[in-house]
């Protein structure tokens, strides 16, 4: 058995790791297949002592290596298509993660965990929940805000508990990752649901607007909202498509209008983060009509995050819907672009593009509850 | 005393106008001169009975007459500039109230309380941070969520602790309104750190990144967090000045970099709201330093609201900073948009703008903290 010089620095993790092994070995032959797509991110990254700054693992096996937990509830299959931090994710990895997902989800795999670097963990997320179409087993997105190298990493818990999930019966697209600053239990978030609420705490994913799907301890899993059940027999399709002529922007006191003219020329979608219960200048009123008149898709989502848009109660919202903004609920901003891009894509929509966004189809908007 | 047809319908409402009056004569003599500068927004509107829309308060004496308890703790003398929802305002607007608060602060009145729309209130708080120089007395935006006839309205609450907090020693600018969805005490949130975190919470106002300056009810101020002390002695200094030049982007996956020079034809200052600690994707670097080549002062806030910047510890971060990108620490997007446009109207500050968005003028950067 070999063991690196640097990982004696941890006597805790070595500990475990003695621990871990011995039931591995017992364990293996019954153990639930979960099959594993490795995209980069902290969670797959370790401190280069020599520079200080965090580089990315090389092999798949390091992973195993350095959470070796993990290998004591499921037999992980790794499959590693890329290495990016997440900033750097765009539709093209969307879609190589959802192919690759598929193909797992129609195989005796129980359920998929995807590592994924935490800055736009949940724009994939909510690409997953639309590309994935008919669910049938989980799909687990998890990460690490500290790599594995530092006392307070994350990745343990979070790992132990998305192999818990993935064998669960929730068939849902979801976010498993610390609850709570301190290193006890996870939840998973809806992948439509989640957002990225800190810059670097352990439970900076928050299911906004609706509640966690589950409590993960590693013990147990306690359900917490309704979902979707595990249907093994049932195979999950692919619908991975995104139209990148699609664009977010976020409203602001004393924004100049022509940045509607801007994405008019060449685009076909606007998701426009407003504010309040969806609010935009009137001196938009103009601009926003001519955009409309001109084809594009222009859609409100809240800028506030939190919270149900209504377009009724004020004078500004009734003219902004009456000119053919296409009020999303409660949908979160990120979601609703990655949503309308998605939209966009099928040409057999084209006539059907407000019904399809306001159509919920992996629990992007919630049902109304009284605040 | 005439009462009018209407107001009958709500019992409760009548009989307190009755006895606050009746306090309100006993009073009046002694109490204390504050300053109103009524600007519109729910707190001065009322339902429309007729259309089922709401509609703003044509006169001014309407407040008193809607909200007859603040006139038990404060002499109000109101200023009415404008009316307007306020995801209709613009620098104009922010200006022309920074003129009439530097008035009255400079008059022997005690504070002065500001009532505005709650959809970009956040950013006129903003703005009035950095526009009132050396400020003597308490300047108090308040609001509501909820107009005056609804049993649920949030405005008596608030005003009462809006009155309470603008005679007290805090000078600083602040947003005073409700801190629970109950109807028990407000905070005192500071101007620069205020963000509406929710479309229609009674409690939409959250504290980001530092505690709420104070807690307060209408029998007492409990103070949260060190803050300037009044002195009326002192005269404030108007700086209210404002480069509309100035953009706010969000930054998301797939989105095109052309946007940068599209803003670089024109603008002078961008804040963008990158993801995580600070990242954008690595394919925007050529256009970003061609932006900053071309004079363009790009600055990067966070997009996950809460937390703060740390551009060292991945290499995205380490390129983006060596760009010439200016990380803002923990400020919100919103207050760095603000400040950025009063930062680039100072022409003999062209050369410190990267020394002035990182000097704290007004709290808009915390004090690091360990999460």
């Amino acid at each position: 058995m070999g063991i690196q010089k640097e990982d004696v620095i941890e006597l805790n993790l070595i500990k475990k790791i003695e621990i871990k092994e011995t039931k591995f070995e017992i364990k293996k032959i019954n153990l639930p297949q979960v099959d594993m797509i490795m995209t980069g991110g902290t969670i797959s990254s370790r401190l280069d002592y020599q520079t200080g700054a965090v580089k990315s693992l090389t092999k798949p096996e390091d992973l195993l290596r350095f959470y070796p937990e993990i290998s004591s509830i499921v037999n992980l299959s790794i499959k590693n298509p890329f290495m990016t931090f997440s900033e750097n994710m765009a539709s093209k990895e969307w879609i190589k993660i959802a192919e690759i997902a598929q193909q797992s989800l129609n195989s005796p795999a129980q359920g998929v965990i995807i590592t994924h670097g935490t800055d736009t963990l949940h724009y994939t997320a909510s690409a997953l929940s639309f590309f994935l179409q008919g669910l049938n087993k989980p799909v687990i997105l998890t990460y690490s805000q500290r790599s594995s190298d530092r006392a307070s990493s994350d990745a343990h818990l979070n790992l132990i508990c998305s192999a818990k999930t993935a064998i669960s019966d929730i068939a849902e697209v979801m976010l498993v990752g610390h609850a709570t600053s301190n290193d006890d239990f996870c939840h998973a978030i809806r992948g439509t649901k989640a957002r990225k609420m800190h810059t670097s705490r352990r439970d900076a994913f928050k299911s906004i607007n609706a509640p966690p799907i589950a409590k993960i301890t590693p013990e147990k899993i306690e359900v917490l909202a309704p979902h979707k059940i595990r249907d093994n027999a049932k195979k999950v399709k692919l619908d991975a498509v995104f139209n990148e002529k699609t664009a977010l922007i976020k409203f602001y006191p004393s924004q100049n209008p022509e940045i509607l003219d801007y994405y008019t020329k060449e685009y076909h979608g606007i998701i426009i983060e407003t504010t309040g219960l969806g609010h935009i200048s009137e001196s938009w009123l103009p601009r926003i009509k001519k955009a409309i008149d001109n084809g594009m898709m222009i859609c409100a989502a809240p800028q506030t995050i939190y919270g149900r848009l209504n377009p009724k109660v004020y004078t500004t919202g009734r003219l902004l819907e009456k000119a053919g903004i296409i009020y999303l609920e409660d949908m979160l901003p990120e979601t609703a672009y990655v949503k309308l891009g998605w939209v966009l894509a099928h040409k057999n929509w084209k006539d059907q593009v407000k019904e399809k966004m306001l159509e919920p189809v992996a629990g992007e908007i919630s049902e109304r509850i009284e605040y």
